[in-house]
């Protein structure tokens, strides 16, 4: 069963604590095999990823092989339903549509000293997505990943997926096609992510990767980073849904299940003010896990994992409580969200109100599915058009505002005994040619 | 002496290619080492920090003594010239004033559908500001690092730095005093970063950790990284000089020396269009070598990684070379760097025309001086007020708007077999209560 805890209890504390720190994911130790792969594929290119092709996913490719063709995404796409299609279009206009709105603006102007100062951004150059295969191959998830990096004016957009045994999600290629995404290698594992990073004879390699994938997919990454940027490694889901006593328990227990579905490892908290409401809530997860397809799993995150949280005031408790889960997805199914979420501040995504389920944000809503896991939400965002961009700041100065700025440089940077960093400010400044202190050339 | 190519030169692209991917740092491996360090300070605590202290600072103390007292912060900046403290001031406000434009505003809309949208920031709850301790403790950076974390509206902002033998830079602590920084403790190494992470008796854990440290406290900030944020990890520093024979020789040369002296894994770059031009500059250096007080560690980051690279026109051959350097600090010493900048992609920051001192962006003008180094200027901007903040995003549906859009949720939830998002959408749509497929607990 759940945990379940009452704040007024003697050993909430402890309790709580222990909720916080609970590790969910066994953490395999891949670094030696994942190492020797990326090895091999920055020594052999292409044949390392054929070879590594043929072994895991039992697929001979060659070179030629090696890129999804067009006829075959657009035979893909071709096989999606009508209805499913339009949903894809209906959600990707809506992603778009959200992630407009975070390209930043230029910032240039002159300070009282004369001095031009700004900043700019300019889109990384080419974008490396890795798309996992089998039952965790999410067409939504291309589409969160794809389109702020288009957003951004990313030029160069590569997809990696690998395709075991040949089996491949046609709507996964769909999403691609919707995104404008013409480059796809049928390659996965840590082998794509180093072919992405260092590049083979046919993928040119890119500036960063992004995209969620298995322990090998995550720890390639790791090792990349640097060569490459990366963004943030995904952890198993979580939910946690603060709730009064007027929803509909079955309502929220679904809710609830929509995260343990994904994986064992995933999280499904409830924080409530009610005890009846909680063993509603408790009853009606027992229910619904009757009759859902994926059962197994929800049922073992539920039970390993899920939480109950029984408190004395929710806008009182709840947010302290919120803030050091710092949950990845927050639903506040309460009568006024607004004033419980300007009480909170760690959260991926907040989903305000009784009918705004957490699954509507990871299609359709407009904001990122690609949330900040396991607590980090304490100091990380959720992707965002700015993860495929970079600011380049810029200083201009002219001979009379280097005047006005140039004498503190000098004497801090004396201060801090670097005496060619001051000279080269000195240089400039009036009688630069004839310096009293530490000389000139 | 540096490496000198041309673009004219047939094998031109595979020199370049070399010094694009030339080694500069011995990696030490440190793993294991800190890897324990970090243990013992979880085990032990203060204990930890006091013997480590012991052992590597030669220095004894109690967990009272740990923290810096205010008397002693005002001891040392009593001690600092009141010019040095004037400078600190005008550096201090100038890059306050730049940060405070890069504070983001809410974003809160409703769309077409009815949906309410938008994402709004809030600060990091702690940070922790990494300082050096001996040579490299420069209270330059402490005011870049701590500034914008200020600005932000971060809390708790934690200062370590290391005081071997007893000795601080009190310029430091009157930064650190300045910035408003008043918990500071006098630990240093992988064992002030795990101390940070972890919390102690003393020390309350962080959020976050920034701030520039050697092989060991990279090594560390990497092993925590994921339960506390951290900042990229800054490899040596980098100048790359794009200059036309209109400029002062002597000026240029400086400027490259001004990076050189920093570190002989440092690495100063000139691109210029004039061969009598780059003799001067080369000669220059040579001559500024002499008199330096830093001229070995300069003189030799100069000979080993320094190049001098010419080509046909500036204005044609220079971008293209540049953003495959992706430098950290980029000086344009040319007649109109502001086309220049335009063509240009990939650079930490830009100093624009022959009055731009790379060096007045260490100090006084106001954009950040911790940028990225190594070439990851190609996917990462400089540290700025949002590395101490973070986004949640928020969605908002009432019934009509949930009937608006949720129906394209639940066709793509089940085409991708996740039948609880589905439902868990779907519950709350008219219907929802005699729902035709997938059935209802």
């Amino acid at each position: 069963m759940p945990v379940r805890l009452d704040i007024r209890d003697a050993g909430f504390a402890d309790d709580f604590e222990k909720l916080l720190h609970a590790k969910r994911e066994a953490s395999e130790d891949v670094q030696t095999l994942v190492a020797g792969v990326i090895g091999e594929v920055k020594a052999r290119g292409d044949a390392a990823l054929i070879d590594f092709t043929a072994r895991w996913d039992r697929q001979t490719l060659t070179p030629e092989t090696l890129r999804i063709a067009p006829e075959e995404i657009d035979a893909a796409t071709a096989k999606c339903s009508p209805e499913t299609l339009e949903a894809l279009d209906l959600a990707a206009a809506r992603i778009e549509d959200f992630h407009r709105r975070q390209v930043p603006e230029v910032v240039d102007y002159r300070d009282a000293q004369g001095v031009r100062l700004g900043a700019r951004w300019t889109p990384v150059g080419a974008v490396g997505l890795y798309v996992p295969g089998g039952t965790a191959s999410y067409p939504s998830s291309v589409l969160m990943n794809a389109l702020p990096a288009k957003v951004a004016g990313v030029e160069r957009i590569v997809m990696v997926v690998p395709t075991p045994d040949g089996v491949i999600n046609p709507l996964v290629l769909a999403a691609a096609k919707r995104c404008g995404i013409t480059e796809l290698y049928r390659v996965g594992g840590a082998q794509a992510v180093a072919a992405l990073a260092h590049g083979t004879a046919t993928i040119r390699p890119v500036d960063k990767i992004v995209g969620p994938g298995n322990a090998f997919v995550a720890a390639a990454k790791r090792q990349v980073y640097g060569l490459v940027g990366i963004d943030s490694i995904a952890g198993p889901s979580e939910i946690l849904v603060v709730a009064d006593a007027a929803n509909d328990p079955a309502w929220i227990a679904m809710d609830l299940l929509s995260q343990a579905e994904h994986d064992t490892s995933a999280q499904s908290i409830l924080i409530t003010d009610d005890a009846d409401f909680a063993d509603a809530v408790a009853a009606a997860v027992d229910k619904h896990l009757e009759t859902l397809p994926r059962t197994a799993i929800a049922g073992e995150s539920w039970r390993k994992h899920g939480a109950i949280v029984l408190v004395g005031d929710l806008s009182a408790d709840a947010p302290a409580l919120v803030d050091r889960l710092a949950p990845e997805h927050l639903e506040l199914a309460v009568a006024d969200p607004d004033a419980l979420a300007a009480k909170i501040r760690n959260a991926g995504a907040i989903f305000l109100g009784r009918y705004t389920p957490e699954a509507i944000g990871d299609y359709v809503a407009g904001p990122n599915h690609v949330l900040p896991t396991a607590r980090s939400a304490r100091f990380s965002s959720g992707l965002n058009v700015l993860d495929f961009m970079k600011r380049t700041t810029f200083v201009g100065c002219d001979a009379d505002s280097l005047r006005a700025i140039g004498p503190a440089a000098v004497t801090l940077a004396r201060a801090e005994g670097l005496d060619a960093h001051a000279l080269s400010v000195a240089l400039r400044l009036p009688g630069g040619d004839h310096l009293p202190k530490g000389g000139r050339a």
